[in-house]
């Protein structure tokens, strides 16, 4: 931490905050410039941030320098990761795609979904049974009957299923039948759900607050990974700005930036982020030429029908232009597709 | 709602988006302009939504247009409420002031905060037992242990308690010793959370999401009142901007833009907006003169040990000046001090 | 400034940070924590901060400490300023009320604001011969014929005027007729018009960028000045946000901000910050109580027929309310109403 | 355009929206819902926007629908535009790239940077001259002496210039040197200087406002456009969001957005977007699978004594992985090089 005074700060004040921060068993190391004094502070950083150096008389500003993040910094872990989903790699090696509906709303459409996922090379599918929607008169999900859908399209195609829980109440449940679990971009800072998710032996699926800053996306990671799991993987999707021709303005920059800050693998949501169909080819590629891990795509067989977000939703056509997008990139960025490694012991 | 159609959209688009809205029992009133069709929707809000109109061919934008907030709306209940915490009424006739520490941290921290804040006028105690961090590391507060010093304090001052609750888990065991739960910033999308506290029987204080619009504000405080609970108090609590010089920028607008579409009472959190104290005093002002129900702020008899935003915590001084200022100012907008009405029945 | 290296930075990166800064005649205090080194700098900021320290090997992060202003801080002229338009003062010790259409339409409607204007207390009068408008297709103002009007309507009633000036090239031609120059939301960095007015013997009215920072602000402040020009007044108009239910957010803590780190006046425009009647009178006492030198809003005679920005202009009973408003307000900040101090020169 | 009164407005209430319309020559189409009514209106937009119908009793909400913008809209213009600076082609067919030092500092370091730019494939320099800098302690640029160093190193390397021009009073000098007159972010709503260099016959490029909205950005198109020149390219270079990681975030979505909705090229800057050397590579990336018509990027011999932006300056080794990845991605996207179609006329 760097502690700046205030132009005019007596002596005494700059001994005030030297000698709470040595109590603390801090070292503060004083440096005296023309017209201010700053103090850099050496030390146990969570030590040191419980002192309020900031309510201190003459304190100027007080700033946080190294990371408070760890168990998912790369300082740690300098090798990037790869987190496996029922054997599907999602990692610095391979470009993953994952896609399927937004809401799971019958047996027949999440399975003709799969089927074409598949069909496009998708290893993985998504698929919502708890969905958080601003409005309570909004369809909010088929919950548990959702969930079981899910599986048995699983049964099925073999694809393994990533799913989102919207209270740590759900996480068991949940868990029994998914995956990968997905927060999503409301709930990133829902401590208590984090922290519920971090205890579950299951890898995770941590979408960015859509005004969340990649500091407390990270912030959020490590409280998964405190309780124990670091089988977390990070999903760009898109962050609120002045711009209104798209739900949400694609961060396509977070991908290097946070691979350089966290060993943890990244992908991209371009259906989420643009919020239109038109948008999902063009921000798939940019996301795989920057470094992404994996893109997850929404897809409908009938997206008119569709009772969630069926505007951003690929139809097949779409989704034969992905794939072939998405295989070309990935050779593009040498890497490999993500297939299944072993199989399912479901 | 209104759809309009691309340029050069078809008559048979056209036809077919009224088709779909007349088949759900909507009407469609078409409406042909020089280079552009446009479509005005009549009917259940809810149904129509679910259509996914937008997917249709040839349709350029669907724009929603009656509010889709009801229960907490003023087209429906055109007087402005009060919501009585344990007497003590928030509502258009009073300005009520709310004090206390941002955690509680001891008994001892706890009653000496308490007793500042009744001195100086406050007839409601906040303070904080479960403290949502970004960081996993930073003090997450005493938990259960916090919430029985709030109640002694009770005993002590008589003064009704609010305090945050983190989690749908912890909602009955807060609601046993609170008088008003609150639903933090970083929760305010937090659904299962907000359906949770709908249904236990007490008052919430509803904090907006820092980036939340007023609307998707408003439609979280449906959520609560769908499950039967009309008890809302709203609070500004400063939004995220491009300004670095306050933590957020309080929106003072909001609370006239509020009391014109909602019927709930709205106070204003100076402390958090602007997270320093020497914004405190002057953004209090502000709120209670465009028309404010309340003010809750930071107290700390020593801030600079606070555990938690202890700079942004007002100390014996600056607590008579604002004391002066919420007295003069509720005279100047017409409005009593919120006094409790009624005896404690503990 | 203060240096902070990256973790595992080199001794001789260290070195290099300091022989650069000492190169250029300033001083480098290291201090080594336990992963990261943290260099403070001090000397010249000007020349410090041309060597791109930044783009040297092993630095993390730059970060700038004392205000790059300096003609307009507070720590070169500790008191607050006054300016004197035509005798009118704006400063700290009055509530100086400025009115007037939004643009100059007909010398009949500019003369009804201004005596609207004046009747409800104002003392300046304000009204736009060049309108900046995002569309080409829009009322671009009357120009030259605009600024005529504006003098007589002031030979008329005796109010100075205040009004925009567009471009650099129209400096010296609106200096002829206005006794304050305005710069727009749109211009604040437009350095060429900054710098033209910064050289013209007039006040000068500056707008804040509508996603300016505060620090941003100061700065485009700095560029008038250090033409010779410090009879500047700051204008706090609203930012830009992602709350769509006003046209921008009034950033009321931008007064206090801005009046500890400068001693120019600021005063606060509520039409432009809310861009909705209703806004303009809650608006106006928030900033009145929080200490802004002034207010400025728009009035018309017959808003619904305003070739500009109607939606947002007062009425005459609006006015009047606005005017008991301010008169209040004025005495309960303890200031004067701000008259004209000696007779027109004209 | 769309007026949705207010719920509970008077049938006279929407008889006056409709005489008015009808008496400025507009048509409109009244649709009465269960609880509003919605007016549709049909006409010249220009003209019925000036009639404040928002400023009517009654009326909720007035919303836009046809594009204010038309010389640079596709529906104009469905083909898009190629605009030849000097022979080099920028549109849909080629993949042009941009090099140059953020400022022109001295013929060697400008021939050099020229050179390099060269090598790597670039067939048009970029160079500061005039710099507009938020402090005015800040290096300006070296202004015409700039200019006549990037027109020698023009002799020299047969590449076309483009530089920024930051004030009207200045278009006819910066014309007289530059192969094409940038506009930068700062400047974007600078009115006066858009319409002067719609009126020299001189390509432009535009950049986007770092908070403007696309639209926004259309409609300053659209000023130089009416004045004549419509060899207008725009430039995508970021926006101003809460992320701090990087100096702004690049929008990859403006670059298919805006081609869908204007015939102009755009092309993108990773320099200035993420303000980091280390991003330029995928953001160039990301910028031209999504479609961008070229690429902007700064360049310096030695960054480290660069008197502007050096941080983000590419240096030799970056500049051939660009040249690379420009390659490759250009045939991917089948698109052809950017070369210079005929030679000189200088």
């Amino acid at each position: 931490m760097v502690v700046v005074m205030q132009p005019g700060a007596e002596p005494q004040h700059v001994d005030a905050v030297v000698s709470r921060v040595e109590a603390a068993g801090g070292q503060a190391f004083v440096s005296r410039g023309v017209s201010r004094v700053i103090i850099g502070l050496v030390g146990d950083i969570d030590q040191l941030s419980t002192l309020d150096l900031a309510g201190l008389p003459g304190v100027g500003q007080v700033t946080r320098v190294s990371t408070e993040y760890k168990l998912v910094s790369r300082e740690q872990h300098p090798d990037r990761s790869v987190v496996h989903v029922r054997g599907v790699p999602i990692g610095p090696d391979t470009v993953t795609l994952i896609a399927g509906p937004c809401a799971v709303e019958t047996p027949e459409q999440t399975l003709a979904s799969a089927l074409m996922a598949q069909a496009a090379g998708a290893t993985m599918l998504r698929g919502g049974a708890f969905k958080p929607r601003t409005s309570p008169y909004a369809f909010q999900g088929l919950g548990e009957l959702g969930l079981k859908i899910l599986a048995e399209v699983r049964e099925e195609t073999g694809l393994p299923i990533v799913t989102e829980v919207v209270s740590a109440h759900h996480v068991d449940m949940v868990a029994e039948y998914a995956d990968m679990l997905q927060i999503g971009t409301r709930n990133m800072q829902n401590f208590a759900l984090l922290q519920a998710i971090g205890e579950v032996g299951k890898p995770v699926m941590l979408k960015r607050g859509m005004t969340a800053t990649i500091e407390e996306w990270l912030m959020a990671a490590e409280y998964i990974a405190q309780r124990g799991n670091l089988e977390i993987v990070l999903c760009e999707r898109g962050i609120r700005t002045h711009e209104p021709a798209t739900r949400n303005t694609l961060d396509v920059s977070a991908v290097p930036v946070v691979q350089r800050l966290s060993h943890l693998p990244v992908i991209v949501d371009p259906s989420h982020s643009g919020g239109r169909r038109d948008l999902v080819l063009p921000l798939s590629k940019a996301g795989i030429v920057v470094g992404a891990d994996g893109i997850i795509v929404d897809v409908h067989p009938q997206p008119d029908l569709a009772l969630c977000d069926g505007a951003q939703a690929l139809v097949r056509e779409d989704l034969e232009q992905l794939s072939r997008a998405v295989a070309d990139l990935t050779v593009y960025v040498g890497r490999q597709p993500a297939r299944r490694r072993w199989a399912s012991a479901s």
